[in-house]
């Protein structure tokens, strides 16, 4: 019964069997490998971008600021919503990464609207060379509280980007379960909608350890590449990474993990929704639910064995009704009989 | 017949094997994972450090850069060979990581001399405020070029920087190479001798992609753990970092992997000795040789199927009897046919 | 009828004379002449404060990242205002200088609440290695919105940053304007507070551009030299920054300075009280007010050469009736005459 | 007798009336200063560059710094001579600036060589994405060491940098010394010889404190005013700066002062070469003499109160013959009276 992260999953066996066929003998180090060719030619195919320059990296905070890098100068300030994984999860990668810009928090809710977005713009940039110059917009698709923006949405956010001229990059550490839930191509999710750069996850989704890096605009990809080595981010022996990149594009084996993982937070949540003074934060689009629940519930679920994370509040000590905001996770490797087992205990 | 590079090799089976005995179920992520118990347990062990603190990340560069930089401030100099993989092969990673430190180049030789590492202190710091303050030591083991420091050279290196309070950081991307030489222990070869920080290389000699850094003095662990974090060198899906390690320790195959490709170099090199015009740059001390043989010699070889790294000069155009500075790498996977071969050719 | 900044007017002539002065054969360069060391020994007397660490530099930002920077490591973020000049009007220095630190926003108002800072620390460093660490807290004295912080309301501030061991930098770019107001010692605003270290402004106030950074502890003093040395602040004909301060000191020109300034706003803001409409955004403390008027006054005043800035809305179009919020600011060089007849044109 | 250094010497009196006059009313901050038009309008004539975007920052490491960071990604490296300032006297503010940039030697003489920068350009970048990309050369005139370039000379070192795409900033902190001595324009001194961004120092040669920063081209006029502001170097009471560089430029002033500086050279040089034993390091071209002299007849000069340098070696103890290399620099405003009492000592 493990709800705490989707990065505390296994491996999928197609991904370790990939690794186990791509371990044979020599190959080209440092990106030149046989298999990043595959995943190269397949990320264009997927993303209908036969231009785009696709790069592999080991991390998704690695993905998002060397992204982020080659899009802001350390003059500029970069907008996300204040939940942002480069906000609050990064430790200042992205200040460290871009060489000391500034991330300018746009509104106070999860997702970013236009009109907030648009007003955190007008609110830069006002005193000419004095304050931070307005940089890249920064979306999280899914975001980190389990939400997706629909197609319209990302194209409205993108259009208040392209009116001051600001290029747009979006942390898809979980662009598969959004994808999965917006019925959408990938193209439309991204380029078509003014996505210039793009984070594509792959660890929390099924792979060891794997983010392809997608620039639609391939203007800045020997930069990225600088940036990349530089960042200690390039692999010598690159074929594990390509390998397990391939492997999850093959079958479209990334979309049927996200759907598990989607279809699994469904049904927790159908039974959570049951527990007398659950309340969730945000409907659950992808893998993900924010939910309060009273304390001895979390208490019960606890002392059976479920993990989860709770969010605000002490699980251990206080009024057993007060409700704690707590956050699920579901991963697509969840066993159907641990999720009945936990619905089980939510109805005892 | 590959003797490019020994990141062009596999995995070992075991590391292969390890990977998938870890890829069952949940583990907790970043590094709080049971096989980084045992993988500091084990590295405490093998260079009788209880007190060390030891992490993993992915890549050499990240090893080196985030050990260097915290033990160099940004107002400092890092002292290093001119041929340092630090200085001539990570793209500034070491000036990104330090945020800005200078790197001083020790000596015009491959392997630092106490009496080249002296002047090179002594050259710097003599204006005050002014110039760039002394920092970290920074030695290669094995070399660049497949050379070694004796225990009693690391310890005289260390002594000089001792007497200027000067840390010591030691490149050991080939460290296993270099010990299986040296016939001395780890700790005589690294704390005892005076070296604070090392860079323990796991890539070249049979895993997948890891490197483990051990601070001696644990002093600066948790700065150690912010700057990897932010260096988005911290991995969620740590596990797989752990398992690689692991194995890689567990029944000394490290030091039996480090053996083999040690000695394919000296069958190699035995070999190369009896081609007319042969010279050697440097004793292959390790896995590594650099000799200057014909163009036309080399020209064979590669008409042939050998892969190798020309050094300096072209080798599809001019006099054939030009000898030709050339690089061969042995990793331990080298197959023993091929290099059977590859003798054979020599002497055809 | 100037009361656009106070960084417009000319340097008093005291500090002109000084300067003068100063400018007969060689001195010693680099803050090693002797007119530093009067400078050193008067800002110890003057702060009770005979083991401070006193560094001169030549602008405001330079004196506030150079101070931060010695308190905070760059995976760590500084607790400010909204309004703070290190946010919104320093490019992204204090970024650059600590080396990609952040900037965590306090609340929603001008001055800092100890209610407001506590939730910001409680709101960072949740997340362990993940996010940025708990940093200094900053606090602007005066604000930039002309408000003070009373000695008691410091050293609330302080405590809350000692319950997290947290250092305390203080922007004192108008810091002799607040003291003024405060009716309290140096030390008692200071150090004596919880102050670590301050930025003391000399060029608001009657200098040509000159500021000086006291740290009270001087554990850090060589490392603020070598990194103001790095951020090429440091003077060779230092002795020009020295004689500024030292005829700053002299005599109290510093506080007699501040008090004509801030009387100079105290009989404009008595003036624009009167002016049917008028709404001070806080009660003008110092020589800074911020007020809303009709824009037919605004286009008015402005027309018969008043100089000040509008700060949202504007001027040129609109109701005439419409209030707009407008900054007015006094130096100590404003000539009486010049306030008579603005408040000569408020009546009319 | 000083012989010091030339940033020890007082402001010209032209300069400092220069700053009174400027010392009345208000002015316009951060530039817009009606003095700075002045100084804007007299570069461009002098410099025959009608579109050179030009700044003023007041240390010379700011302005090479500054000028730098146009230039050269924070993954290429700096081309500069060993003797470069911005190498050993900035204590890696070029590194800072630059966000990590690396800087190569060039050759082991004061002055680069077509050969040596050949070499040196050719050693780099040879591993394409895994060492520092090639970046900016950087010339000093007048070097360190008190030679100079010829307009031939700087030609051929462009015409290097320009055969592999490399652009070229010139330090000239002491540009005026130079220009005076080389009987050119300067046009023809830098940007028609191939330089695209010129430090035009003040500060040696009779300001209190200022340089120019000329870009000949100015596309990158808006980055380096943003990267000045970032870097804590925009004055908000820019006048004073304007102020000294109007001054400087006016009737001459910058030339005079430099003619003066080298003349007095050269009659202290005439005087020095009568010494037994005295041998220059290179013929003095400027304001600047490195000589050995025998250890006694520096301690006689320095009893007698010559203040000079002395570069290698113990001046207080060690055999009375040895020769010690010696710096000596003469400014504008050394009084002739001086220089004949010190030739008058050498002769005793």
């Amino acid at each position: 019964m493990f709800f705490g992260s989707d990065n505390t999953g296994p491996a999928h066996p197609q991904i370790m069997q990939a690794l186990a066929e791509a371990n044979t003998g020599y190959a080209t180090p440092y990106g030149a490998d046989p298999l990043m060719e595959e995943v190269r030619t397949r990320l264009r195919e997927i993303f209908e971008a036969p231009e785009a320059a696709v790069y592999l990296v080991a991390t998704g905070t690695a993905a998002n600021c060397l992204g982020l890098a080659t899009l802001c100068p350390p003059t500029h300030t970069v907008f996300c919503s204040p939940n942002a994984h480069i906000h609050v999860d990064e430790c200042n990668a992205p200040e460290f990464y871009t060489g000391g810009a500034k991330l300018t928090l746009v509104g106070q809710e999860d997702k970013i609207t236009p009109e907030a977005l648009h007003d955190a713009i007008e609110g830069e940039e006002v005193r000419g060379v004095h304050g931070p110059q307005r940089g890249p917009v920064s979306l999280t698709q899914a975001t980190e509280f389990g939400q997706t923006y629909s197609v319209a949405e990302v194209a409205a956010l993108c259009s208040v980007a392209r009116d001051y001229g600001l290029p747009v990059q979006m942390d898809g550490a979980r662009f598969a379960n959004a994808l999965v839930t917006a019925n959408c191509t990938p193209a439309e999710m991204t380029w078509r909608a003014g996505v210039d750069v793009l984070s594509f996850g792959g660890t929390k989704n099924g792979c060891m350890g794997v983010e392809a890096v997608v620039l639609f605009d391939p203007a800045k990809a020997w930069e990225f590449e600088l940036r990349r080595k530089r960042g200690a981010q390039l692999f010598s022996k690159h074929r594990y990474l390509s390998a397990q990149m391939a492997a999850y594009l093959r079958d479209d084996l990334w979309l049927s993990n996200a759907r598990s993982a989607n279809a699994n937070m469904a049904r927790l949540a159908e039974g959570l929704r049951q527990v007398p003074g659950a309340r969730f934060a945000y409907e659950p689009a992808v893998n993900i639910a924010f939910v309060t629940l009273p304390r001895a519930v979390l208490q019960r679920l606890k002392a059976e064995g479920a993990v989860f994370n709770v969010w605000t509040g002490n699980l251990d000590k206080g009024d057993p009704e007060e409700p704690l905001l707590t956050r699920f996770v579901t991963d697509w490797s969840l066993p159907e009989a641990e999720i009945d087992r936990f619905l089980s205990l939510l109805t005892t």
